[in-house]
This record gives C-alpha cells, structure tokens and sequence, in this order.
C-alpha cells in the first residue's frame, strides 16, 4: 500500500539512500525524488534504484507528501527555511538528524507538519557505497513530536518507520538529546580519544577488544563534530560522568584494592548483561 | 607430527581448554592430560575431547615434556613454586597470562625451560562452553623470552604456536605489559567505565556503538582485576595518556572549537585505519 505518493529525500548518503531504497522495495511511495549536494551521489542512488529521479532543484518539493532531510545537522536547519514557503499544506517533512533539540525547535515554527526522527541505525560506515534498505528492520526510531504536533502527521510518521521494520519510541527532543549524549555520543568521544592514545608502533599489537572498542572512532569526522557541537551540554556531562568512573577504577587502582576494583567490575557486567 | 609425548594443561578454561583441543586435534601431543581447580570443568574438558585424561594430582607432571599454565595470574605464580622440583630436567613450561613481568621473573628463575607466552586469542566469552581449538587460527601470540632462556626451547614453542596457526612476535616481558597495558587493558579499564556510567533507564536506547564499544566489559571480573593489578604501573601511564587526550577533546567541545573538533577526529580517524 502506497502511504505517500510523492516523496522528496534531501541527502542521498547512508540514512537517506537506505530510506530510498527501503520505501521503494516496499512500494510505500509513489515517486521518490532524490537531491543531494554531490551528484555523484545521486546519480549513484537513482542507478541503485534508491529513487526514481533525481530532483534539479529545491522547488521539487512544491507538491511532495513527505520531504526528508538526510543531510548533516547544519545544513538540515537551513534547507527547512529555504523550502518551507514551497511545500503543500497538508506535505509532512520529517529529518533523520542524530540530535533533535535544535532542529525540532527550529522546524517546527517553520514547518506546521514536521516531526524530528532519528534512527538509529547508521553506522561508521559512511556514504553511498554502503546504502541498504534493510537497516531498519529490527532498530529503533525515536520519534520527537512537540505539544503542537498534528497527531494525524504523527500518525502517520509513527506507522511509516513500523513499516520499515523498526520500533518506535516516543520521546521529546529535550529528553532525547540527554539520552543519546550518553548512549551514543558518549561512546563516539571515548572511542576517538582511546584510539589517539595508541602509539603507532603498538598497533600490530592489538587484539579484537581495541578493534570492536574503536570501531566507531572510524565515524565521519566533520559530522561527528557537529553532532558533538549540536548536543555540547549534554555531551559535557555526560563526559563529567564518565569521567567520574574512570578516576574510580583508578583509584581502586592506584590504591591496589582489589576487592573494590573487583567489585567495580562485576558491577560493570551486570550492567552490561542488561544491554544484552 | 607429534612435537611433545606427555602434555599437561593446569586450568581448563577458555584458552586451556582451546590449546588441549588445537593440540589434539592436529596430533602434536601423545597424549594431554588436564587438571583444574573445578573437576565439573576438567570432566567437561575430556567429555568433549580437550584433554585425554584427568590428572589426579599435580605428580603427574613428573613425566611430562610440556607443562602449560592457563590458570589467573597469580595461580600460575603459585603452581610454578609447587610442581618445579617434580619436573624431569627438559620439560618445557610455557603460561598463557596476560602480563609477563611478574610471571616471567619468577618462573624463570625457578624452572630452566621457562617460556612465557600470551596468545592474543581472548574473549569476553569466559569459561569452558566456548572452547574453540581455532581461536589460535590467525591470531598472535607474544612471547617473552629473557637473556638466559634455552635456545631448543624457544625454538620448540615457536614451532608450536606457528603450527596452532598463531603469528610469533618476541618481546621482553617489560616491552609486552607496556605494549598491552595500552592495547588490550586500557580498552578493558576504559569499557568498564563507559558501561558504568549509562543509567539503566538509558540501556534501552542504545544503537550498535554502545554494544561493541562495551563488549569487553562482559569479560571476566576476577581475572581482569588480577590482570589490571599485576600491570598496574603501566595501566596507570595508560590511563593518564587516554585522560590527557579525552580532555584535549572536552577542551575543544567547551570552547565551541569546531576546526580543532574535526582535527582531533580526523586524527583519529587517520589512526584507526592503521588498525585495519
């Protein structure tokens, strides 16, 4: 059952291209517009089949039903001012943006449709070559809706990603923002800074634990620092209480007790038993 | 080829029990005989082919070509003290701990055909149900000879580490725990924190960077305090390097620094390639 007929995706990278490809393998849009800044890449998402064509400009979206926003934070924020005059009434705009406070405070004075997404399901993956359909079977999505939010847009947002296959989480973008500080960007500047304190010459030495710890410090470095500037507060406590751990352990350490350090520990695997 | 007649493996676990399976499997021993603290371990171990027969007692290294130590760290200290008087002049003794200083000073001075080794062949996934003859396959295996140590010796466990399929690399025991206490403990110090500071409320949100950044925090907690205590020096420098650089990104966060963000993450973009 198609639920949109025509649809405009703003950013052909990861998210936006597997979304492409995700409505269309299960036929949810009618037509699937996609844009993006480096024509390499559109051209590449239309030859995988993630859109049916490439848009020449932003006046595409003067008759879309849904308008997504893939790009990265910045450039989300200044594409809804730009296209906000052109859309249709009743055109639902949703962004897949990895912090929400800004942009959902933002779009939603611009655009009377717009719902704040993130999925997550990215990956240090970056670009095109790596666009799938199936990401979102099994992840979540976390939806960020405001008092003011139309409840049919919601609905229908709510029911777009359930079909994608993945589950939905209702949250405001205040608590999303602190949530993910600690569950997503938290690991992401932790695994940055362990990886930059291996000496070169130590490397050829590593087993799979530093290989899986670091894996995500492989993630695109201009969005990161974005992401990480977009949600700096929270970031910055989030990194006080990390922070907090670390000089706990140490101090177990530094004091050779190990009843306390191996109490922290197993403390530790409890925890973690519980992220199954 | 069989390399050794009598092998006897102390401590049936993970990497024990693996190496009885590896050895057996490619026919290097005559015949393995297993000893552990927990017989439900050591019955385990034969059941499923790991060693050919239960040892009684610690006597039955008398006649043993090979002797390996696969118990914690400070129970190898301890078992080389009991069986070094009962071992017949050319037996071979290696260890699979994960520091080598302590180990290595020690054992080499009580037992003359002393070689300390460390298969980087880990995992979080402690115990007897996952024992794996293969582990070995591709992996590394550190050993740390000293000045005094048999030629034929080190030779004969070169030789059978590469026959398990394991690369070789010769370090001194103090080169090895500086190198690991960066590479492998630092990974471990800095998951058990990372995971220690999620709330639980937060657990549920969590994409796939969490999960692997933190896999290792499911390692064992008693074996990683003994190993955390017995490299304790060096996990220190470690983890005041780690600190150094984690503030050096908090500093850039705070000052709202977003060219100095990205170069710190470029960085260590640069570096994880390297780890491959």
């Amino acid at each position: 059952m198609k639920m949109f007929n025509k649809v405009v995706i703003i950013g052909t990278g990861l998210i936006g291209g597997s979304l492409g490809l995700a409505l269309r393998k299960q036929r949810l849009a009618g037509w699937v517009i996609g844009l993006s800044r480096h024509q390499k890449n559109a051209r590449f998402a239309k030859k995988i089949g993630a859109i049916d064509s490439i848009g020449a400009s932003l006046e595409v979206v003067a008759d879309a039903d849904l308008v997504i926003l893939a790009t990265p934070i910045n450039t989300i924020i200044d594409l809804a001012s730009r296209i906000a005059k052109k859309l249709k009434k009743d055109c639902i705009v949703i962004d897949v943006g990895s912090t929400k406070e800004r942009i959902v405070s933002k779009l939603s004075a611009l655009i009377p449709n717009f719902l704040g997404c993130h999925p997550l399901a990215g990956s240090e993956k970056k670009g095109i070559a790596n666009l799938d359909g199936s990401i979102f079977k099994g992840s979540l999505c976390i939806i960020t809706p405001t008092v003011k939010t139309n409840h049919h847009a919601l609905n229908k947002v709510k029911l777009l990603w359930k079909k994608l296959g993945a589950g939905v989480v209702i949250l405001s973008a205040k608590k999303h923002d602190f949530v993910l500080a600690l569950t997503s960007h938290l690991p992401h500047a932790v695994a940055f800074s362990l990886i930059s304190s291996i000496p070169d010459q130590c490397l050829g030495l590593s087993s799979s634990g530093l290989r899986d710890t670091t894996r995500i410090s492989s993630s695109d470095a201009h969005l990161w620092s974005e992401i990480f500037l977009s949600n700096r507060s929270n970031l910055l406590t989030a990194l006080a209480i990390f922070q907090t751990k670390l000089t706990i352990l140490k101090l177990a350490l530094e004091s050779k007790n190990k009843r306390q350090l191996t109490k922290i520990l197993l403390l530790a695997n409890k925890k973690r038993e519980k992220l199954g």
